[in-house]
């Protein structure tokens, strides 16, 4: 291979390394721009070093001229290359980044200070382990049917679809979730005041959003839900715990005026994870304060529907007309947590407002999957798999407190069980949950140790939560002499 | 029906309209619970009020005493009701929340003022309207071989799926996108720095959440992407406008030091929507810098699977190691917007520090869609779609590029042609961008209004961004005659 006058032994590498040809033209273009681009970038081609014609270099590569001319034209685009009165040049790049030494401390920048306030010991563990909260019966869910309606989404809707969808999500699905909450829930509203959200907590980071300015004052129960922390620290918030007692949470009159809040956040018809009921009395103070003060109040409804004893507790949002309530609920629970799909009911004074604010947020997306799901729910699929739930979830949570009772050997008491998939087992300080729950990990039960709900240090906030969505009732005698096992230890030092 | 002793006239409402019997017994439960409830809330029945024994109320209206039982069960748990020594009473609620009068003034509570930052004048069309920008060819979008990727994840995949999903996706996708940026953008990088978003609106509000603080600065081209500002305004950054020229960004040494960012905002290959290509040497110096300053930046490489003339443009975050750059791609334009797919490639040095943020902030799901995306991928159909797409907007961008040629009678030029699915047609000031895009929307057809991108007041940035993607070729002689018309018109003064 000749080389031709003014390809000087800078472009050595270019000849000693053959280029792979088995690809095509534009894979070899491709090569050929990489090892140029890097030769530039480490100095083997120094700035101002004089490149061969076009005609040259693909003689003496085996390529064709326009190839070279094409990687030429790309490599001056770029800024690589320039031309010149004698011929194409390397461009002068100043400062280069050199490689960094094996011995030099690179500086990393930090992360945020609101990253540092999200929480981090936040309860994860595989959906399989068994007695794992917050997942429903997985084997139990109508996949089957629940293909035919992603199928018939797919094949029904028109080439439209695949664009960008509405922002506040499908109409029909809006519709759908609207009958829903109005049957199953109480919660009256119209069409407009639902938004379709990836979950609850983005229904929680959107609210954050809308409604708050850093800095501002978020109350959150106390034992709590740990996600909203991640909410409210990504908002800058300044969450302020209040305490929960068997009627809910409880707020000090002074708190109004010391702490007044931007945002409430509240379980009110299971708290989670201690399982009260907010009481009609403190709801409606809640919202008539929240009036007063311009508060908003996030109500995450978020496993309302299975209710075991008696009907559902109603909804919060329609205690009174107009209340400044955000009303959260996901299909999580009762369908599956893969979904993600979820929904806010605004308030109706809100709907006009945030709607310009909705339209640059918000995409619209996964149109298919919620056309899916508004057939699912119109068709009545959705409803009788809610009934069969509500059956299978009252009698495992019949079979898990009885299996407590009968092979609990030390002292607890049990709160929370009239609704959802999760009880609450409280137990005494002496047996602190984290050493149990850590050595349930090892035997692939999924237990969470209720102080990790503690927003504050609270010895007698001690117990386990204990989830049986998905766990069969069969299991539950075994389980529960494990437990036992498992807290007794706890009591003498930890494993 | 008689009315037994204690059964006060404040029950009459009860009497007077029966109860729904149609829908067995939980609806009847749900329905007297449902009144009783609105009785207490409007005042029929006050504070203290004796409610009739469980069999009296039974027996007056016909339903099982068990009933009753369960609904003063459910009203006591929910705090509307309470045992007292002469049977149930209704409970004290304080100042219950009235009906607003129709001229009483409500206090609606302000939104946030991180808000009222966001951007409203957002560009918005339908998707079917001729030349709307960042829309692909829908119709030659593999519907059906796509839908059976989607059918096979939810066949194959085990029940498991169901639940929650890995925080930053899929691994099967994370290698799938791993391996086709290496092989189209020549971004190097391992699959634990890949994470998956919700699109690239996600993917940046991710990297405000984990890197700034509010009131940190951050820089973004102008004209430029109007998206970024939404993201910059929920995370109260103060976003600085930086001039583009026709090598791109372009940053006055001085900014460093006056305004130092945060964080910088640039679509380097194919600047938005300018189109101007940013040079080796400013992202040379722009990474430098950035490392001196602990900044991050933030490369939106939104279309650069397709590019017209020559080879791809390299990607910035591979041009040096360790880049403090977060690279943001998004599956919205290769395949389709609804998919609301996108993904961030961190730099190697953030993987480990953000790993237990990301698993507070992100769920993981869409994992049937996660999965037969990644096998769409592997299997090699969207290599195959993209090289077709990349032919059919060549073809496009020729054709349109030729139209306006033959029939645009105003003075114009031409930018951003090079790669994408867009092109920016500029304009002599004397022809108001606005007035011509909403003359072109009562025709159908949406263009940009280029004035839009502006974020200060530029009289030069006046044009349109022309979107070839998803409109026929066939259709742009009589579309650029009618663009021709409107651009005249706005001359006189508008319509």
């Amino acid at each position: 291979m000749a080389i031709e006058e003014g390809f000087g032994p800078q472009l050595d590498f270019l000849l000693q390394a053959p280029l792979d040809r088995s690809r095509g033209a534009e894979p070899l273009q491709r090569q050929l721009a990489r090892r140029l681009r890097e030769a530039v970038l480490d100095g083997r081609l120094p700035s101002g070093c004089r490149l061969p014609g076009s005609r040259t270099l693909a003689a003496a590569l085996g390529i064709s001229r326009n190839s070279v001319t094409a990687v030429y034209d790309l490599l001056g685009a770029e800024g690589y290359i320039e031309p010149s009165r004698q011929g194409t040049r390397v461009a002068e790049l100043t400062r280069a980044p050199r490689h960094p030494q094996p011995n030099e401390q690179r500086k990393v920048p930090e992360l945020a200070r609101r990253s540092a306030r999200i929480p981090q010991n936040h309860y994860r563990a595989e959906s399989s382990y068994a007695l794992k909260p917050g997942v429903p019966a997985l084997t139990r869910f109508p996949h089957a049917a629940w293909r035919r309606c992603v199928e018939r989404a797919h094949r029904e809707a028109d080439t439209g679809t695949l664009g960008y969808g509405p922002p506040r999500g499908e109409p029909a699905l809006r519709t759908a979730i609207l009958r829903h909450l109005a049957l199953a829930r109480g919660v009256r509203c119209t069409r407009d005041q639902v938004v379709i959200t990836e979950g609850a907590q983005d229904a929680l980071m959107l609210c954050v959003r809308l409604l708050t300015d850093p800095g501002d004052t978020a109350w959150v129960e106390d034992p709590g839900y740990r996600g909203v922390q991640t909410a409210l620290a990504s908002g800058d918030l300044d969450a302020v715990p209040m305490d929960v007692d068997g009627a809910g949470l409880r707020v000090p009159d002074a708190a109004w005026r010391t702490r007044t809040p931007r945002l409430i956040y509240t379980t009110p018809s299971h708290q989670y994870p201690t399982g009260a009921i907010l009481t009609a009395g403190r709801r409606l103070e809640l919202i008539e304060k929240a009036r007063e003060h311009g508060t908003w109040i996030i109500e995450d409804d978020y496993d309302s529907e299975f209710r075991h004893s008696g009907a559902p507790i109603g909804a919060m949002q329609s205690l009174a007309p107009d209340a400044p309530v955000l009303y959260v609920g996901s299909f999580s629970k009762t369908l599956f947590p893969a979904l993600r799909m979820g929904f806010l009911v605004l308030p109706e004074s809100l709907v006009e407002p945030v709607k310009p604010l909705l339209d640059q947020i918000l995409r619209g997306g996964h149109r298919h999957e919620q056309l899916a799901l508004a057939d699912f729910v119109e068709s009545g699929q959705f409803g009788r798999h809610l009934g069969r739930m509500r059956r299978l979830y009252r009698t495992r949570r019949d079979a898990l407190t009885a299996a407590l009772a009968a092979h609990l050997t030390v002292p607890h008491s049990i709160t929370g069980s009239e609704s959802g998939m999760h009880l609450v087992l409280h137990l005494p300080p002496t047996h602190p949950d984290h050493l149990i729950a850590a050595a349930a990990r090892e035997r692939r039960m999924a237990p969470m140790a209720l102080s990790l709900c503690s927003l504050r240090p609270a010895p007698e906030v001690n117990g386990l939560v204990l989830g049986y969505g998905n766990t069969p009732e069969s299991r539950y005698a075994s389980l529960c002499r494990e437990l036992d096992e498992l807290i007794k230890s706890s009591a003498r030092g930890g494993r």
